[in-house]
C-alpha cells in the first residue's frame, strides 16, 4: 500500500488515539494497530495516546518484532477479520480482573460482548511472539480478551471500531463492577445477548459514535 | 403550526440535549421530542445529542413510524399532559434496572418521583408500537420508567421540565446505588415524599435550574 | 453600614458562590449569607451560585422574612460567633445523611468537625422561622448541621471561612462513605480529634485554601 | 550549586507541582522538594501546589528547620538515594488508612511498590524532626510510607520520578479500594511483583510519563 493512501487511515489511528485519551481510557501508555494489507499493520512509537502524530506513525509486517508489537501481530495472523487492534489499560477492565471477573451481559453495550471476554492470567507485561500467540489463541472469536492486572485487548473491523468498542468495553466493566457492589446483577443469557447485540451494534451505529466522539478532536 | 412558531421550542430543544450532554446523561444516544399539537411532536434525528442543529429537527405525526419515535408517540397518546418526553441512557439509572431496582424516595430530588418510577423488564431497544405501548402503559400516571439494561423515558409539561427532571432521575439513581452500598437507606413513605415534592418541584424552580444548566450552552 | 464598606465583602460572598459552584458542591441551589452588623445580613435572590452577581445582593435585618433566609436569620440570633452561614445540598453530605449517618473525625479535614456533626431529622425544606430555630438549636456550637435527604448548614467566622469548610465538610463526608463501604474506619475520638483540628485549622490554613479555590475565578 | 544551575531543576520542580494539582492529588496542600547536593534541598513556601512560582522556590540545608520542612529532610538523611520527597494528602491514600490497608501488588503499578508501602500510625502533622525521623524509619528502602489520616510520602531519584510515583501510588490506592469492595483482590506476591516491576518501572517509562502529564503544562 502506497504511503498516499495511507493518509485517512492515519487520520483515524490519531483521532482514535485522542478519543481514548479524552475519555479516560488511557494515561501514557495504550497501542492502536491497523491492518494495511500484505501481512502488514499501521503501529505506531512508545508515546503517549495524547501526543502520537500522524507523521510518526509507520508500517510494520507481521515478523518483524518491534516494541509492544507482539500482541498486535498475533491476532492479525489469529484472525483474518480483524482490521485493528487496540491495546490498553483502563481502570474498570483492570479492576474486574484483579478480583477474578470478567465482563458479562446486561446492558446493550455488554451484550455486544456475547461471545464472552477471556481473561489471560499471566501477570504483566506482553513480550514474547510465544505469550502473544497465547493471548490471541485465548481471544479466539471474541470482540476483546482482558489481561489480568494489567489491560485488555479489543479487536474491531476497523480503527473507528476497535475505539467504539473499547469504549464500550470499560463502560460495561464499569456497571459490572457497581452491579456487583449492589448484590445480584440480573445477567443476559447468550442467545438474548447476541439478539440485543445484532440490534445494537450495527456499522451505523458505530459511525454515529464515531462522530460524538470525534467532535473537536485535533488529530 | 407553523415553522416561525416553532422556532423557540427548537431553542429549548436543542438546549436540552446540549445540557444532557454536558452532564453527563447521553453519549452518542438519547431522544427527545416535544409535542407541537394536532396529534403531532417535534423530533430529532439518528445523531448526537452534542451535535443535533435546530435545522434537523422535523415535525412528525404520531402514526408515522420514523427510527426511534415508537416510544415518544405511544407516550404522546397515553398522555394528555406530556408535553415532551425525554429517553436517555444514563449510567446510575441502567445500574439500578440491572440489580431488580428503581429509584426511591429519600431526598429532595428522589422524592419529585413520588408516584413511583416503574421498571419496564424487557431487555434491548424499543422497536414496535406495541412494545411501545406496553411502556407506555407501564409507565402510568409516573413522571419516569425505567427500562431493564437499556435507560429511562422521563416526561415533562415541557422541554426544560424534562431535561431536569432527566438531571433528577440520573441524581437520584446515583444517591440510591450508592445508599444501598452503605447498608439501609432510610425511604420517605409515598404521602411524605409528596408533600416534598410540592414543595420542591415548582415550575420556578424548574426555571431556576434550567437558567443553571442553560448558562454557556451553544444552542 | 454603608454601601461602599460592603464591596470587599461582596467579592468575597460571589467568589464563594463561584467556588462552590465549580467544586461541585451546589447545582442550581445554595444560598449564602454573610452578617454585616446591626442584627442585619447580606443575602442573594434566587438564583443560581453560578449565575448571581454582587449588584444582586441585598441586605436584610433577621427578624424579615425573605425567600430562603429563615435557618440563616436563625443561626445568627443563636451564634454571636457566626459571620456567615452557608446552606448547601451536596451529594455526599445528604448520602450519610439517608443512611443515618453523619461526618465523624478520621483524618486532618474531618477532624475540624471534632464538636460533632448533629442531623437534623425533618425532611424536605425549611419554610418557618420555628423549624429553623429547631435547627440552629440542634447545631448548638458545632460548626455544621446536617439536614436529612437534604443537604448542610455551615457557620463560619468569615465567609471565606464558611466556604471552606463546606468543601472540607463535602470532602470528608465522601471519606466518611468510602470508609464505611470497606469495613472499619478507624475515627479519632474526639479529644484527638481536638488536636489535630487546633494543628489544621487555623486562619493561615483557611487564606491558602482560600488562595487555592479562589484562582481564576470570575466574581 | 549556583541559582543559574537550578533553573532547569526549579522548572521541573513546578511542572510536578502543576501536574499534581490537575490529577487531583492535592488540594492547596503539598509538599515537593529536590535534593540540590551539599547537605541541601530545594523547597517551596507555604503555598498552593497550582500557584507557586518557580521565583519562590529556595534552597534550605537539612538542619534548618523552616515551615512544613522535616519530614523531606528527615527522609534525605536517611536516603542517600533519594532526589525528590514528595508529601501529600491524596484521597484514596488517605482511604485506605483510615481502615487499617496500605497500597498491595495487584497490576502493573501496584507492582511497582513491591517493597511493601508501611503505614505510619500518628495521626495528624508532621512537626518535629523526631517524628519525621520516626517516619523516615518505617520508610526505609520502600518508595512510599502512607501516614494515617494524613496522606503519603513518596520518594524518587529524580522530581519527575516522585511525581510520577505519585500519580502510580493513588491509582493503585483507588485499584486497592475498589478491588476490596468488591470482595477478593487477587494479589501478587513479591517476587511476582518485582518481577512485574523491573518490567514496568523503567526510566524511559517515567520520561514517557512525564512527557503526558506535563503536556499543556504552564511552569
Amino acid at each position: 500500500m502506497k504511503a498516499a493512501n495511507l493518509a485517512p487511515l492515519k487520520k483515524d489511528f490519531v483521532t482514535a488515539l485522542r478519543i481514548i485519551a479524552r475519555e479516560g481510557l488511557s494515561d501514557a501508555f495504550a497501542h492502536l494497530s491497523a491492518r494495511v494489507g500484505g501481512g502488514e499493520m499501521l503501529f505506531m512509537p512508545r508515546k503517549s495516546p495524547a501526543l502520537v502524530k500522524a507523521s510518526e506513525l509507520f508500517v510494520v509486517d507481521f515478523d518483524k518484532a518491534v516494541p509492544q508489537s507482539a500482541v498486535h501481530q498475533a491476532v492479525y495472523k489469529a484472525r483474518p477479520d480483524a482490521g485493528a487492534v487496540f491495546h490498553f489499560h483502563s481502570e474498570r477492565v483492570i479492576l474486574l480482573t484483579v478480583v477474578g471477573e470478567t465482563v458479562r451481559p446486561m446492558h446493550n453495550y455488554s451484550a455486544i460482548f456475547y461471545e464472552g471476554v477471556p481473561v489471560f492470567e499471566g501477570a504483566g507485561q506482553v513480550e514474547t511472539p510465544e505469550r502473544a500467540a497465547d493471548i490471541a489463541k485465548l481471544l479466539g472469536s471474541s470482540k476483546a480478551v482482558l489481561l489480568r492486572g494489567h489491560g485488555a485487548v479489543v479487536v474491531g473491523r476497523t480503527v473507528r471500531e476497535a475505539a467504539i468498542l473499547a469504549l464500550y468495553l470499560e463502560e460495561s466493566a464499569r456497571l459490572q463492577a457497581e452491579a456487583m457492589k449492589l448484590g445480584k446483577p440480573i445477567y443476559l443469557d447468550s442467545a438474548a445477548a447476541e439478539k440485543v447485540a445484532k440490534r445494537t451494534f450495527k456499522p451505523a451505529s458505530t459511525e454515529r459514535a464515531w462522530e460524538h466522539y470525534s467532535a473537536g478532536v485535533k488529530a
